[in-house]
């Protein structure tokens, strides 16, 4: 399983991007890395890292796309930088898949342009693994770049999500829900309520009706499906709240001398909980609906995320997810 | 100042309503209370109480409208039922505000169909108070009816939420944000751009341009302004999510005799946190746009959160928001 990895994208680069593959080249003994940048510097980065040099291999990429360009002039543009390259490969059958943490809207904008969609698929989605307070995952999708959607839209992002749940994360039967502001069916905007028939009349999924966005961080569903606009709501929300509230409990903490040494005594449930909201534990987001395998990882990756966005990409590739969903659409028609 | 309150609305009616009753009357001298329900019911729950009877009126009201009830159905068939009957008394100036726990739906459709709308507003929009990690406020609106609002709402809400703000919370020049997933004007869906030019031409408010969900609950405005789906996305979420987290810490603290010891220890810096982030401390949300000062408590609220809520309508009421919106409305024509 070649995967290939965009050297030059994400905060960290190139330094993180390459222990995470020296990482992954340990931890997964099937995995071969082709690390997509420019070569002087990938090659000086590898230096001092230990790796199965067989299994690593150096593609040149002159140019890098920057996180604040325009993402359809950049990939207009820049044929030859690193996520170009990286998809190239993909489309040459020369990796199995990709994974980068550079510009979000190059890398989905290059993908959407560069590779096959499956058939059926009007607009691939970005796929979020949040994590919910029962130690379960569920998947948000659309978190990427169809902030206008339309019902059809939606209802292929929930076969889309529950395949891939099925496939790449061994959730069997994977519930399905709708994001919406109330229970019943006719409850919502305009474009959850032409949605919510859609998903109900789709075949060989699990759906479980609106998930009301109280309910999902308890695990209501295993997938949960909205446009993009709601989806990078709620991601981007949750990352601002989460942040709030931890850092008013540390500054309460701090305030009394015992509670102080009570933070101390309970420092290990800290870790703990900030661990189950670590997003380098997940690794990245999957772009769903293409033939082929993209992983986004997370801009701000450090090692251990690269690792695990290599290791969630080599997951995809061998569930045989793309195949899997080509096959569920295909019975729709 | 007389303040309506329905004394049927809400998980914990008639009592808790009656008991937020008394609790005002004791904490603002210059509130008169007008209890709007089934006379027998309300005479029965207030007996116990010692408040002034003085400031103190049952105003009968035969019905009830159910939480499940559908809105439009019930305010049609219900004329008798309290929230009728409280919004009666504002429309023929008997009372100078009206506060309900009871149906959301029912409480904006009747005051939408009861009340006159101030000129130069197209929707009334409901408005929520948000804890801030900072220890500030920020109003978030549309959080009621208007899922899929127009460009030039969100214009209006801005302008709403602004005076809102500086007349009867106090916080001069507040900062208006759009919720938008970029901070660049151009970020976002078809309604968020096209928006972003009519708050930025807005005479009179302080827009600071998109605000970004992972930035708001730091305090990055004081009016966060967006549609319906999206602030009742916002509002579940958070309650989902901080709920969740509070679980997952509980059950780590509890794991292990030190985190135990720790947390019997730090006990008073969760209690504050708890305090901060206490929907029954800010009282209702007020839903602005009307000529009348209409508030709506929390399904669930206690004694606290009734005696904060007419708290609020008297700020409101006193204030003169809705005259001082009518007056910024008219500039823009």
């Amino acid at each position: 399983m070649r995967v290939a990895l965009d050297a030059m994208g994400g905060d960290n680069a190139p330094q993180a991007a390459i222990a995470g593959a020296a990482a992954a080249l340990s931890a997964y003994p099937e995995i071969a890395v082709a690390l997509v940048g420019k070569s002087d510097v990938v090659k000086s980065a590898l230096s001092g890292h230990s790796a199965d040099m067989g299994r690593i291999e150096i593609i040149h990429a002159s140019e890098v796309i920057g996180a604040d360009e325009s993402p359809t002039a950049a990939v207009r543009r820049k044929k030859d930088s690193s996520i170009a390259v990286g998809l190239r490969l993909l489309k040459e059958d020369s990796a199995d898949a990709f994974v980068s943490a550079g510009s979000t809207g190059a890398l989905l904008t290059g993908a959407a342009v560069t590779l096959d969609r499956l058939p059926g698929v009007a607009r691939p989605a970005l796929a979020t693994l949040l994590p919910t307070k029962t130690g379960g995952r569920v998947l948000l999708l659309d978190s990427g770049a169809n902030v206008d959607a339309k019902p059809e839209y939606l209802a292929q992002f929930a076969a889309m999500g529950s395949v891939y749940m099925e496939r790449a994360e061994g959730v069997s039967n994977p519930r399905v829900g709708l994001i919406n502001i109330g229970a019943e069916a006719e409850k919502g905007n305009a474009l959850t309520r032409a949605a919510y028939g859609l998903l109900a009349a789709l075949p060989g999924i699990n759906f479980i009706g609106n998930a009301e966005p109280r309910d999902i961080p308890a695990g209501v569903c295993d997938v949960a499906v909205c446009d993009a606009f709601v989806g990078n709501v709620i991601l981007k929300y949750s990352e601002g709240l989460a942040g709030a509230l931890m850092s008013m409990l540390k500054r309460e903490l701090m305030a009394t001398l015992p509670s102080k040494i009570g933070a101390a005594l309970s420092k290990g449930a800290y870790k703990r909980l900030a661990r189950a909201f670590d997003y380098e534990e997940v690794g990245g987001a999957p772009f769903l609906g293409l033939t082929k395998v993209v992983v986004k990882a997370h801009g701000s990756s450090g090692e251990k995320a690269f690792k695990n966005a290599l290791g969630q990409a080599l997951r995809f590739a061998s569930s045989g997810a793309a195949g899997g969903l080509a096959a569920k659409l295909a019975e729709r028609q």
